[in-house]
């Protein structure tokens, strides 16, 4: 396996990949079956599994990875640069939130919502990308990925493009129901306990918190996106 | 330390647990730093800490545990029967929900929106439990955690209590947003990937989904119970 390519496994990350039109594949390995599962995705694009016992698959991945009977080689697929990014509808941004668990289940989340892109700080090992891949539960095939090296330029950028920023803090005086959620308008996410650095915060328009009732008042980092974005689009 | 006591680590899980007073203690370890951290919690309760090398701690714990140099013993909380749990708002319940991060993140996610308890059919291992309480970042000290053996019963005494049961389900006809969320109401929620078990969903007064836009449909277990609590409170 070659660390440039996507390795991706488990039943939804492969199968979406797999009625992806953009994707070129390198090898898809799996037990006979999931290649018996897998049949209505491979057949059609006349792809031959090569089948393997599924203790080949476990020494292939991490200890705990669940692939399910299957792992599939792909070329990375390309991303749009910046001044691709669609304007319709809500862009989600990640200011060095890494855990690709959260990276991934908030990319799920985003795929639901129908977020146009979602634009990160963090690269993340072949390792860590196959468990984002699982994670984010097939989402990675239609969710646009963009990683930038600098937010503050990335933000620099989308404003020209006309996109407005709203930043999540749960020290902030505004709540979310009452900020303008006009489209194009990017949704900025800080790392768990970090929070916002202090150049994206004063980067956005406006930083705005949810507003909670009860005896802890914030949340999981995915768990914070998945109620901003159904705040933001109801 | 022994395996019926509740094992807490990390700041949030350790710092919420010494500042209930519901708790009894048996043993705080931690490092010097953490000690000094720590002391605005420990000097008014009067427990002195046994101060120790950050390996100590890492080898009483799983390979993977952030334990921020502090793992605090401390006797289970006790938890209430499901006849003294609170009619005045929202119950969630989880049908074999068992990974211990998302029950965590769930557990967060009530303590953020004032649930009055969650009820739950699985068991966790010690190891599992710490994760939860991990996840949980101190929430497991504010929302009541009930434990049954039969979901089928606890909704039925739950029913003679007065309460009311909504089920979620990607395939249900009528949206969340349209159901009476009068309390008392338990919101139900299946594992990811099975959903409901059949006779769970039978015994339901109404199931729900809640409505996507996007090209996948469905959200990881935590992201959907913040997301319908969310719903359910505004």
């Amino acid at each position: 396996m070659s660390d440039e390519n996507d390795i991706l496994y488990g039943a939804h990350p492969v199968e979406e990949a797999l009625k992806n039109p953009r994707r070129k594949f390198v090898k898809l390995s799996c037990t006979l079956n999931a290649a018996e599962r897998l049949k209505e995705f491979t057949q059609p694009i006349g792809i031959m599994p090569e089948i393997v016992n599924p203790k080949v698959l476990d020494r292939r991945l991490e200890p705990d990875a669940v692939h399910q009977g299957m792992i599939l080689e792909a070329k990375p697929l390309r991303q749009p640069r910046l001044d691709q990014i669609e304007h319709a509808g809500i862009v989600v941004m990640l200011d060095q939130v890494t855990d690709p668990h959260n990276v991934g289940a908030i990319l799920r989340t985003c795929a639901a919502f129908g977020v146009t892109a979602l634009v990160t700080t963090a690269r993340h090992s072949p390792a860590a990308s196959g468990v984002l891949f699982k994670a984010a539960s097939g989402a990675y095939e239609h969710v646009p990925f963009v990683k930038v090296t600098n937010l503050a330029r990335a933000m620099e950028e989308l404003r020209l493009e006309g996109f407005r920023f709203v930043g999540l803090d749960s020290e902030a005086e505004v709540t979310l129901a009452k900020v303008d959620r006009t489209p194009p308008v990017v949704l900025v996410l800080g790392a768990e306990g970090k929070g916002l650095r202090e150049l994206t915060r004063k980067n956005c328009d406006v930083v705005a918190k949810l507003d909670f009732s009860g005896a802890i008042r914030s949340l999981n980092v995915s768990n914070a996106a998945a109620v901003d974005l159904y705040a933001l689009s109801h």
